[in-house]
């Protein structure tokens, strides 16, 4: 399905051409040089993604005329002063149906939301406007926001772009399936459970989820509005970690913080990108999770730890065997932070016209949902939040929880110093992004690899590498098991339904550590582009 | 009184020599140089703090074989290695009864917690011992923390270093009494609603309250854990700008956020010390507020507000009226935040022992409360709490407006770059700290002007500038006011009663501009210094 965009004809072969470059450094400098013109990379850009919404059903919104208009008038600009507008002159950039633009609807999933047009723009899209990009589509989200899925009432599902019977993940699951069609060059997630790190995983791109407030979220609008303790953050996602890279720079270099009270006054730091506080990424050691004592992933995901673990080894760097430490806790406590509302902002959206409460993103119980009969509930399944609504006093006995465990974990890390040979604790943690690749729709219901890091606040990169082979990705026997989960999961597993799902992993750093972890993806990428996984 | 310590015959001429060195870059100085020894100076120190308990009532613990024993080890190791120990090498600081030291209870104004003993040190604390420093007292605190003024069931009443029947302000009252008498070079408090900026201005020191987890607050206890949208912050509290500057640096130095994982990754910053972003100081706007359209301050604020003006402008920097922006919204949304749990957490802290839950710092107030008969409830004041406790989803509402007003005070001060002469919005706000100077105990119940910057989380330092003068601070006639605590503080005023009291005002810049914002101090101080104001 991914070679379709290029030999359905849509697209001319400048066009294709242009839209299979994915290292961004290499558009901008394209688009800086004129050997292409903005109005022809937006234009690339914009049949691209018509071809993949296609073919998954990515998008929401379409801005054909705004952007060629905008590519134009950039086009114009440089032909005029010889000079880019910005450090994103001229690149096309897709946002998740979140990001606020002037005098367009944000629907967010949400029926009640339909024909709520934005008075101003969000901060970040004022910013990368100010760069010199051209947003030109937005990009479909799960009703709430709140599940690793994409479908809702009013754009329906997005499908996986490997495989129509797999799910895109989400909750950017939009931009997942765009950007693995090559659709856009850089797309603008979200994530407070693993929302830019799922789609990536599953759609074969990588994906940023910085630190609590790095990047502006000011104007965008979201689910449980007001909940601080475990912040959602934006993150671009990319077929290039140069996209990834050059996006944040230039964020940064806009001084957000004049913008977005909460964005806190961190330039970007190029010594910490040169890995400066990591032995200048000569020798680095890391810990590598194989799984959290929860829910063993399934063998294509084991395939592809073991392999970075070689490829790292082979290029010179150490990596040692990570134990989870209170994974499960710092888990749970995200989880009754998140719900401690018993998601009555939710409700009260889905209440506003009376749509279903999507309570699965099975297409079996949606059907049930949507043709239950009015004022009827739904098919019911467990409820997943508290038995009650929490008081203040209970909410803040559930942060006091989750510092200490944030403490507790930092300590843990610190102490890692005692098992290394570089002198220093690990420099990242590479693990799981969810314990099977891309599954079956309605199927992605564990968020424990992923939340980790959020709750944790740590800076995470998803990244890709190769594929599921059914002939190596054989179905293991297992007699005992750590959860019922992990035996669910383990039952979930065949290598024919997944045969050829991209496998995704992710990496971390300690909080704020963004410019050292773009610098270790790309130790990791090089390493692993030497190895056979990714042939 | 403040002339006692030295007259008293207790201290020697060297140690009174040592302890009115208000420099403490001058007191680190004499100590790296051996000119003062470690245990020279500790002692000086604490036979003064002893004197400034016995005028103030300011201490909670006095650690005399500790200090001393580890001033002497400090001065071994000076004289075997050469070498400091570390930036604060030898001086003894002193903390708010908040501090967690390990084998020392920490009581923080609560009868329940008399004989808890810490397990462990705070992170601070631990920071400070690496540094060289000497922990030496511990000061008192209101029961709770959450009062501008000094009382507690175990520890009693600190009063004011200029005059016994004047607060000595709260709730770091205890760190500002004994500063004042110049008991400690340097001290720690906290401040989440003016904490450590009010015991400043009402003892004729400097404060300084840090932006939101700038300086890490890990391990020390506090009211209200897990209140995380307000937080309370540490700050340096001491007789000059170099006390807070050389604070802020060596816990900065000391790579924090590798033992609190709130603190953000921000080291030292010296270019913004240096005004960089700020014309390198050479010419300066600063803002005025002389009111907020709520309490009108008592004339010898206002006096210094003018004195300042002057100061400023004869020094050639500029200086604008500021009107107050929403400051009653940004005042009222933390307080709805901070009595969201209907005081639940403080309330279980009474109710272990049964001691009364403090409604008034009045001493008439407290004498009745604590002789109610048992189980019959103390005299009641109107609750200054909500009608009820809030839900999860009412306090995230509060955030979410919170979060918004910020962004908006944020555009007003951005947005001031049309009305200064330097091309820059203005760098930094002056205000009144309080409506008044330290007020008759159980007085001080106005917090408007402190909170502000709390709720905008902008780094503030309070600053002394002179003295209540009866004949110049006459009052003054009004017949409108603003409000019915417009009134009443009026009629709070008298010439006699204030007569010699400190006045203090406070300077603030935008979120995690600390740097800048000491190097601005001491632009301020400069001014001021040549001023009449001062003598």
């Amino acid at each position: 399905m991914t070679s379709i965009p290029a030999r359905c004809g849509i697209l001319t072969t400048e066009e294709v051409a242009i839209t299979e470059e994915t290292d961004v450094g290499t558009i901008l400098h394209n688009l800086a040089t004129k050997k292409w013109s903005a109005f022809a990379v937006t234009t690339a850009y914009l049949k691209r993604a018509i071809v993949a919404h296609q073919l998954t059903n990515c998008l929401t919104e379409i801005f054909i005329e705004s952007a060629q208009s905008r590519a134009r008038f950039l086009d114009e600009h440089l032909a005029t002063t010889g000079q880019v507008l910005g450090p994103l002159h001229g690149l096309p950039i897709s946002l998740k149906d979140q990001f606020c633009i002037k005098g367009v609807e944000t629907i967010m999933g949400y029926v009640s939301w339909v024909g709520r047009i934005a008075d101003k723009n969000a901060v970040l899209v004022d910013m990368l406007l100010e760069a010199g990009a051209i947003p030109f589509v937005r990009t479909n989200v799960p009703q709430s926001l709140m599940w690793g899925e994409t479908y809702n009432h009013v754009f329906g599902r997005t499908t996986n772009p490997y495989n129509i019977h797999l799910t895109s993940g989400g909750s950017s699951g939009g931009e997942g399936a765009l950007i693995g069609l090559k659709g856009s060059p850089l797309g603008v997630g979200t994530d407070i459970g693993g929302s830019v790190r799922i789609p990536a995983a599953f759609c074969n791109i990588y994906a940023l989820r910085p630190s609590y407030n790095r990047l502006p979220y000011q104007g965008a609008v979201n689910s449980m509005a007001g909940q601080e303790s475990v912040t959602s953050v934006l993150g671009p996602m990319s077929n290039s970690i140069s996209g990834l890279k050059i996006f944040v720079k230039a964020i940064l270099d806009g001084r957000p913080w004049d913008l977005d009270p909460l964005v806190p006054r961190l330039p970007w730091n190029q010594a910490a990108y040169e890995l400066v506080e990591h032995g200048s990424g000569g020798r680095l050691c890391f810990g590598l999770l194989l799984h959290d004592q929860h829910t063993m992933p399934h063998p294509p995901i084991i395939r592809a730890l073991e392999a970075v673990r070689e490829a790292l080894t082979n290029a010179g760097h150490q990596v040692i065997d990570w134990s989870p430490y209170r994974h499960k806790e710092l888990y749970d406590v995200q989880w009754l932070i998140e719900t401690a509302d018993m998601a009555q902002g939710v409700l009260n959206e889905c209440s506003a016209t009376g749509e279903p409460f999507i309570i699965s993103m099975e297409p079996k119980d949606a059907d049930a949902a949507l043709n239950a009969p009015p004022g009827q509930d739904p098919p019911q399944k467990p409820s997943p939040f508290h038995p009650k609504h929490l008081t203040t006093y209970e909410l803040w006995k559930l942060h006091e929880l989750k510092r200490q465990l944030r403490k507790d974990y930092l300590d843990e890390w610190q102490a890692s110093v005692k098992r290394t040979n570089t002198g220093r604790p690990i420099d990242a943690l590479i693990t799981p992004v969810a314990p099977f690749v891309a599954p079956l729709h309605g199927k992605n219901d564990n968020y424990f690899y992923t939340m980790l890091f959020n709750s944790l606040d740590y800076p995470t990169i998803a990244f890709p590498v190769g594929f599921v082979d059914k002939d190596k990705d054989i179905s293991l026997e297992r007699i005992e098991f750590f959860t019922p989960e992990d035996r669910s999961n383990h039952e979930m597993y065949s290598p024919e339904t997944f045969h050829g799902a991209p496998i995704g992993l992710q990496v971390a750093t300690r909080t704020q550590e963004e410019e050292a972890l773009l610098g270790m993806m790309e130790v990791i990428d090089k390493a692993l582009r030497r190895h056979p996984m990714l042939r």
